[in-house]
């Protein structure tokens, strides 16, 4: 399951509105098949390992992210349906979809067909895996990740505004993959107006990456020429926009507008060992009550980039 | 050395002006003598060790996390003839003893005497579990730890000082333990008149380490009885204060004041899963250019304890 995991980010941020899904068939110890949902949507994890795998998918089991799903589309069958047909006897399967038009149903059709399942592998981890997808069915809205570039003592500048540079190339670098994983990214005004910032994705192999930028101002005003704006954090849940991930970067305003929203899902904290003091933190987003800040975040990754740290946390929802 | 390093952590905080030495002694692959700098600072590490291994000395690897001493004291006789006398036959040495009564000494009677000597071993840890006495002997000062509890976005406190409770359990008891490591605990002026912190160790067993309370105040003031008072951070070069550590634990403006002297030579980081927003931060102390905040300081540790992490940074002196 890890390594359907792994295929399952290679579509990631490029097959919205259908989830990133990652298979693996495997006959008799070898991987005879590996799929990952092409972009765009199609052809399914499913149906591109199988068609790898051949005769070989014949008496094999197969590791799905993701419950493979029971309805026929114009743009390709149920790949239920393929699994029970290529001959798989047995399907180990990630979380259930909860896409109204499978949700069970893939599930039962494997069963019906006499093939062994198993579902709930390493649901966390493909929890984070399809997060995007998982959020625009439960809540409407893409999936929000806030990034911050901060020091030891929380500051993301200087007093005077000064940033240049908190953390260093390696974390950098790292944001810019973070960029690639995202459909779209905002920034408010006041950064768009500041730095005229470019969004794109400077890694070598990954410059076709380049999410669609997003700017947050509340008065209508002229957007530059291939930005598209958002007047509140809100209009996420109203406005059809292009994809299931959305990265915040900033500014600190920004920020606090998404918390104060409850409208960040996860947290990229970029954390330099250096002290500012005096410097800009984090503005007020309405938080009453020191108990009331308790219980929203849980870490779920921290890694060394050179210098610095990188610490993931996702916002417990329940 | 681990081992050593590990016994060595007893006598840390109860041994000044000595340093706290971990030694053990194995013969044919088993341990026959453990020992530590004794409180008060005699038994040395290696006269406790050798106690106990008696006749087992004979032929038997020292590990000691310092040079053994070179010179005869009217407490006690020369630890490096003490090895010798015993039959030791080698003797591993983490860090060689910037005493100037010893300062190789130690190393040269072994050698002279036939013993096998490497020196060198696991130095890093044992710079950090000597840190006292080292800084007592490099700056003729004690070694200053900074304690810091706050948010993810830095907040010590709510805007209006509120700070009950940003870390859990486990963080404070933790603190409790670093209490118990250190000689001098010290707080500001105002933390102690809005507080009256008791700044004991509230850890069974552990009672008995409280340490000596100093208040840093610019004003000479009515001291409450137990405490003692510095006018600055400065004071800590010329004062005769009680023992090697001392732990700074706020608030925040002694905090910023310890960072603008430059006094602080470790930081412990105790960081909650939660952000606050326009909370207390650190005030500025100093910083003229973000270039000069790098190369500071050095992460040397971190753990979670429960939903928190404690990061630990060493300041970087060349």
């Amino acid at each position: 399951m890890g390594a359907a995991l792994s295929l399952a980010e290679r579509g990631r941020g490029r097959v919205a509105p259908n989830p990133n899904v990652g298979c693996v068939i495997v006959n008799r110890g070898v991987v005879v098949g590996r799929g990952w949902t092409q972009p765009g949507g199609r052809p399914h994890a499913e149906a591109m390992a199988l068609a790898q795998a051949g005769a070989a998918a014949r008496g094999a089991t197969a590791y799905v992210t993701l419950e493979p799903c029971a309805h026929v589309s114009p743009r390709g069958p149920a790949c239920s349906d393929l699994l029970a047909e290529a001959g798989v006897t047995r399907v180990v399967v990630a979380l259930r979809d909860p896409d109204p038009r499978t949700d069970g149903k893939g599930l039962a059709r494997l069963y019906e067909a006499g093939i062994e399942t198993l579902c709930g592998v390493e649901k966390a981890d493909a929890r984070r895996s399809m997060a995007g997808f998982l959020t625009r069915q439960r809540f409407g809205r893409p999936h929000v990740t806030l990034k911050l570039a901060m020091s030891l003592d929380g500051a993301i500048a200087m007093a005077d505004g000064r940033s240049k540079w908190i953390t260093g190339e390696a974390a950098r670098h790292h944001a810019h993959v973070e960029r690639a994983r995202h459909e779209m990214i905002l920034v408010g005004r006041g950064t768009v107006t500041a730095d005229r910032p470019s969004l794109d994705v400077r890694l070598a192999g990954l410059e076709d990456r380049a999410p669609a930028r997003l700017m947050l101002s509340s008065e209508d005003i002229d957007v530059p020429p291939g930005w598209r704006t958002i007047n509140a954090p809100g209009d996420l849940l109203t406005d059809d926009l292009p994809g299931d991930h959305l990265l915040v970067e900033g500014g600190i305003e920004t920020a606090a507008s998404f918390l104060s929203a409850d409208l960040v899902d996860r947290l990229l904290l970029y954390r330099a060992p250096i002290l500012i003091g005096d410097g800009r933190t984090l503005p007020g987003f309405g938080l009453a009550d020191l108990a009331d800040a308790h219980g929203r975040w849980r870490a779920c990754d921290s890694r060394r980039l050179g210098s610095d740290t990188l610490d993931v946390y996702e916002r417990v929802r329940r």
